[in-house]
């Protein structure tokens, strides 16, 4: 059964203010769901079709795991193809930074991006390359937008995502820095070394002016043909491929 | 001022049987409508708000311009955040394929993209890369569909896109051809020569198993990490970006 209270609740979750109220977030689909009940996550409850649950045959003995009908799920679901399970995870309490996790590795720092499917995007295609880290400006668009959660595909379960004011966090930051600029060193030609901190700026104005003068190593995708810009999600993973590129070069020598 | 004819035209559009009844599809925005206007596409009509006009001073003196207010222009624009301006422009003849498009050159073969954010982005990144040809699947979205077409950022305007019968077409083709698989030889480690298809397959099953059997090489993007996929958007931005790089490289020798 899901009571009208329950359906508000869920429904409320798509909007930043709530998710910070009750310190929740929405899940949706079988794979997403599974991959944040094995994940550190803490789930609050999970709703699902009969359908559902037996497509999820494993679940924790301990879950809060409700039944509803396909009738009730469509008062929930906000995908356009629901498979009938969503799940409200708790978002996770906000420690001290742990600068350790950017040593003997290459982090990214997300400057104001906007776009919801871009930040899913990001943060999948840098789960793909071994990216552990994703620090992200205040600006940034809410990591635990159900759109972003969605675009993930549940790699958001397993990237660690830190909000931060971007200019003070560079400031103190004593890692060597990289940012994605339109003049700059060729990407190709740039030695990434074995750690750093990869920045790539807003949608349409690029790396905030501040940052961008304290960037260590101006670095830029060549342009071949016309275009006049690439999206940001593309230019991220540019910079993941060249990265793995490297690195994987680096073991065969 | 708006007809009411004019209207249901332009709404109809973003449906693929009335652009092709009628031979037209729809551009939105000041840059990407610029855009068009300035390649070899033929333009039916541009409808503008006298604020978008001022924006677009150097419009041809031939070319049909139809001022309309904002409150007109809100009922034919499917923009959130609307520019004011809109065009009709001509599809394309379908013409013979021209074979020589594909020499000394590299060019990507889609199977059956059905996601219209996805083929944008693709058109968008591979000019950026200064790939001129792409050849589609006849199941994959038609490019003239407005969230692609917006989606393109107004490269649309400037790459060949062509529909086929793929099987039979890579069949009678004579070009190497390089697969996105998830099993082959690392992209890192494959020479793309100095020219070849590049095939990507559907968001859920890849590329179809005759075409696969069919491949020259199976090509891979090394997982480092732990996310079981990676975007088709994403996963050909990776082939393109290492195609310049190998391309850059070579020049450099």
């Amino acid at each position: 059964m899901l009571s009208k209270a329950q359906i508000s609740l869920i429904t409320s979750l798509h909007h930043k203010k709530f998710r910070k109220q009750h310190g929740l977030f929405v899940v949706e689909g079988i794979k997403s769901v599974s991959e944040f009940i094995s994940s550190s996550y803490q789930i609050h409850c999970v709703y699902a079709t009969p359908d559902a649950r037996t497509k999820m045959s494993n679940l924790p003995q301990n879950l809060k795991c409700i039944d509803i009908t396909d009738k009730e799920f469509h008062k929930i679901t906000s995908l356009s193809s629901p498979q009938g399970v969503l799940a409200l995870v708790k978002t996770p309490p906000i420690e001290d930074f742990d600068w350790n996790n950017l040593e003997n590795t290459h982090s990214i720092v997300l400057d104001d991006i906007q776009d919801p499917g871009n930040l899913g995007t990001i943060i999948r295609t840098a789960e793909w390359f071994g990216i552990k880290t994703i620090v992200c400006s205040n600006g940034t668009v809410d990591a635990f937008n159900p759109k972003v959660v969605q675009a993930t595909m549940g790699s958001l379960a397993r990237v660690n995502i830190h909000y931060t004011d971007l200019n003070s966090f560079i400031d103190k930051s004593n890692i060597t820095t990289f940012g994605a600029v339109l003049s700059g060193r060729s990407i190709y030609q740039t030695d990434f070394g074995s750690s750093g901190l990869i920045i790539l700026g807003n949608e349409g104005n690029g790396i905030n002016e501040t940052i961008k003068s304290n960037i260590d190593h101006a670095v830029t995708i060549p342009r071949i043909g016309d275009a006049e810009s690439l999206n940001v999600a593309v230019a991220t993973t540019i910079f993941c491929s060249e990265l793995a590129r490297q690195k994987l070069n680096q073991k065969k020598r």
